[in-house]
């Protein structure tokens, strides 16, 4: 591998652990009989989306409209950006819809619903629409008994809007405990969307989407009766997170960071490596797990775990690994110039501050580059 | 300025506090007798570096050969690549030497040292290095007085590689509590490098260039003398650290993100914006600090500092806005589509997060972008 790839450090992707994650999603989806509609913004790849929506409807999730533009540009045109809309953003929308996207927004506030309301007046514009309801508090969303639901859509329709439905991320599957915990917090995401879609029927509104999901929830939900599509994307790669929540195994994570050996540090029996936060990203998505795995858990270059090492702090292009408890290394061991694979703690995170992917697992053994977008 | 940018978030430069910035170091230095090789890794962009180093004699410090290339590419050749080399990069450094760029490289470990000896064997590259001395335990570098500086000067010269002298970076500068301390640390990491450079030249040596600097001890230093040259960058930009440590003010800082709120979290009276941990990175630099401004202080859309209002959480794509104190802000201040700005903890984490930057001072405010480079 060390001729066959460029500088380090670099973010190398196995794919053959990339295709079982993919399936065995496809898999325990289809024995709930929902469709998956993958979260692009983990990997920010065609070819991957591609690989992610075989067998599926072909929707994809968004988390940028700069995403949306490049998956479109592809072919892609079902898309639903699932971040509350910003009114300034109203006008590269409807431009987008006139392109042929179909793109669908989501808000969860009467002001938001009467700017989209506005827009599509001034922009001659039929806004699709769904609705965003909160399962946990944590992050955005009406509860599914709020007045505010059905005043949201009356104002939309009233606009020629579309209310296609609702929309929730129980985003507070990642503080759960167990199995028990996540499988509970899959429950009240399936019926707080069902809740509200139910609601918005009885209004008059068709209401025909009701779109749940996260990893967590996707791989501990026992039913999902009622929702009509699953949002998913970390699962590609899984990391260290969805590890620790017990989502994944370790060896299922599809992602590293290569990294070379640039130092010693004797004092603390510690090495420096040259991957820093710029090429980990600052993610410390494991502090608070049962397990810290520091900046990232390290492998050698063959991929293989090296029990309890991980990356203890970094400076922007340095990285310093050491052993989980503190005691010291044998230094002899690591050489200037060994290299290594680190493992993310969010796969979103870390591959985020690369251009692109290096696949380590081409048939021919070739260099191979999967581009990914960028920006906003 | 609503109609002269692009979507939410987006990065917005103050050129008038750059350029006072800038103007400061320029000042400081010029009273302490030394030049500036000013760090591109903050600005990644050759305009700001060409600011940057008027009226210096024009070498640049770079974090990655990316940046090496991008600023050669601009006409730059003086540059020090200021990360512990990986022998597997030596040949691509030879190759850019090769083409013509003065590519200088930093070691600490008598490894290194023979790698970079049979390499120039190898490459037929006489490498031009400086050996990185330590003085704060922080990061990388020999002690001034370790055996290992003459071994390494002597291996890197019998293979005709030029030892041109010596490099500290005092990262403890960043841990210090006041001036007093921060003087300190500037002094240590002087003498220090002095020191090193001293031993080398009596062993034999031209060791000629005695490179210091971080934009603290840099503000704070009393004497710089027998050093040859400082290295700063995040100076030309500050940000909520450096404010923190006492080297700017707030009002200093000359980057923000661009964010619009997209909802309310009535039930502890925050606001949700469009800018999450994508563009203000998952730097919590100042949660060490006396005051800790979360993921980044908010502003109006003027540039005015809202009092203890702080980005508290963030998502990939989300923001969470509220008070310091856990108290409600009073949501009805700032309706859906409302802009703000937010000041970094961290001007290199966050300037990273984005392809390039949007002016929001240029006399004829049009809209003028500055492309940042990326990778490695």
């Amino acid at each position: 591998m060390t001729n066959s790839h460029p500088l380090t450090p670099c973010l190398l992707l196995d794919t053959a652990r990339m295709t079982r994650n993919i399936e065995r999603m496809r898999i325990r989806l289809q024995s709930l009989g929902v469709a998956l509609r993958p979260h692009v913004k983990t990997c920010k790849n065609i070819d991957i989306a591609r690989q992610m929506i075989a067998g599926q409807p072909g929707g994809i999730t968004v988390s940028t409209l700069a995403e949306a533009d490049h998956f479109f540009e592809h072919g892609m045109t079902d898309i639903l950006y699932a971040v509350g809309i910003a009114p300034g953003k109203l006008a590269a929308v409807a431009e987008r819809m006139a392109r042929g996207m179909a793109l669908r927004i989501i808000l969860d506030h009467p002001q938001t619903a009467r700017a989209v309301a506005s827009a599509a007046g001034q922009l001659d514009t039929r806004f699709r629409v769904l609705i965003e309801i909160d399962a946990d508090g944590e992050r955005a969303g009406l509860r599914a008994d709020a007045p505010e639901l059905t005043e949201i859509a009356a104002t939309l329709e009233q606009a020629g809007c579309h209310v296609d439905g609702v929309m929730v991320h129980a985003g507070g599957s990642y503080h759960c405990n167990d199995a028990d915990g996540m499988r509970r917090m899959a429950e009240t995401e399936r019926s707080s969307a069902v809740e509200a879609a139910g609601r918005l029927r009885r209004a008059g509104h068709e209401a025909a989407v009701v779109s749940v999901g996260s990893t967590p929830t996707a791989t501990f939900a026992s039913d999902l009766s009622g929702t009509t599509e699953v949002r998913a994307g970390v699962h590609v790669f899984q990391d260290l997170v969805q590890a620790g929540l017990g989502v994944c195994r370790i060896d299922d994570i599809a992602i590293s960071v290569l990294t070379e050996v640039i130092g010693h540090r004797p004092a603390d029996g510690t090495l420096l490596v040259d991957a820093g936060w710029m090429a980990l990203s600052r993610d410390r998505g494991t502090a608070d797990q049962t397990v810290d795995q520091g900046y990232g858990l390290v492998c050698n270059e063959a991929g293989r775990i090296i029990e309890d090492v991980i990356v203890t702090a970094t400076n922007q292009e340095h990285g310093i690994v050491g052993r989980r408890d503190g005691t010291s290394l044998d230094l002899d061991e690591f050489p200037v110039g060994t290299r290594l694979r680190i493992l993310p703690n969010h796969a979103c995170a870390t591959a985020a501050q690369h251009d692109g992917y290096w696949i380590i697992d081409s048939p021919d053994q070739a260099r191979r580059w999967l581009p990914r977008c960028r920006g906003w």
